[in-house]
């Protein structure tokens, strides 16, 4: 039998602007470092708001927003990711973060997410929107209306409260976080030492 | 003649955390990117009362701050810098700083940022002291003494000044922040992002 991998867990927030290029890149970057990713979806809002802050940093602060989003804009070109500056931010995560959350163990959940940021980081679509939604499913599921429909129910929000109030356990106060171990690293900056720190542990 | 040199532009406060493992690290890789650097003191403080914080984020959101502590510790340990929470923080870097922007052009002052980075972060002491200052000044200027007292002067004051005026212009937001050509890099993590940037302008 092979070893079994080091796994390295992937705080996410759909609109979380560091976290597009983290998740395009995660899966490659484990596969290197021979770890294995467990994709977590969950709320920056809520942590956001228990910091008195009732919008995103990044427009609280315009400098380091301005800072921030020229940043994004020079790293995705470095890592030949499409990029184009969304229209509105931040979108709203909510009904995508319920359907990743509802389906956090499927193997399409990857796909399904990196789609979201796509649609979000790239395509400057409205990822609350249903059509939206079908779309980042369509071809990952038997039935893209259906798994919708259910990310309404109580089930999949109560996910989305148990992820999120897990990363508040953890400490974690910014998306994207890598979990290796005890460990914490954030930003996606930070993506390879996670990984470095996850094959040692 | 050999080409000249790109330089980039590193910009510390000493108070800063991640700004010692930067200081520590940015000749040498500097000189692996075929960079030169510009030793650029300034002040946080007013930068983050513009943003009205009295005091550090790192003691605002205490989250981030236990976040912070652990991944210098972590961080200075993979670097092989010897590192000790200073007991406390921020510590006043003023009269370091006015030093620094007297002799900001000085072959020595590199090194003299080196000592006092390594007098709050490795050693505990509290650098807006004389004594501290006149030992980190110690075998780099004929008289400790005289640099120190003429550190005090309005000439002095208004350097420190003017460098925290430019580095807003610049919008500088946190320290370290390196600048290459027109563009800003924010974090010791992103130290190598700029002298990529730099070398190729």
């Amino acid at each position: 039998m092979p070893p079994r991998k080091a796994s390295v867990e992937f705080w996410f927030d759909f609109a979380s602007t560091y976290s597009y290029p983290a998740a395009m890149r995660v899966e490659e970057a484990a596969d290197r470092y021979g770890c294995s990713v467990k994709w977590r979806p969950f709320l920056l809002g809520p942590i956001f708001q228990q910091q008195g802050w009732t919008d995103s940093p990044f427009n609280i602060y315009p400098v380091k927003g301005r800072y921030m989003w020229r940043d994004l804009e020079r790293l995705c070109a470095a890592l030949r990711l499409p990029f184009h500056k969304p229209s509105e931010f931040p979108r709203r995560g909510l009904p995508a973060t319920r359907i990743a959350c509802a389906h956090a163990a499927k193997e399409w959940m990857p796909e399904f997410a990196r789609r979201v940021y796509r649609a979000n980081f790239s395509e400057d679509l409205d990822i609350a929107e249903s059509g939206v939604l079908l779309d980042c499913l369509s071809g990952l599921v038997g039935d893209p209306a259906a798994v919708l429909s259910a990310s309404r129910n109580p089930e999949a929000k109560a996910w989305v409260r148990h992820n999120t109030e897990r990363a508040i356990a953890l400490g974690i106060f910014g998306a994207p976080t890598f979990v290796a171990g005890e460990e914490l690293f954030w930003g996606n900056d930070r993506l390879e030492a996670a990984m470095e720190w996850g094959k040692t542990k």
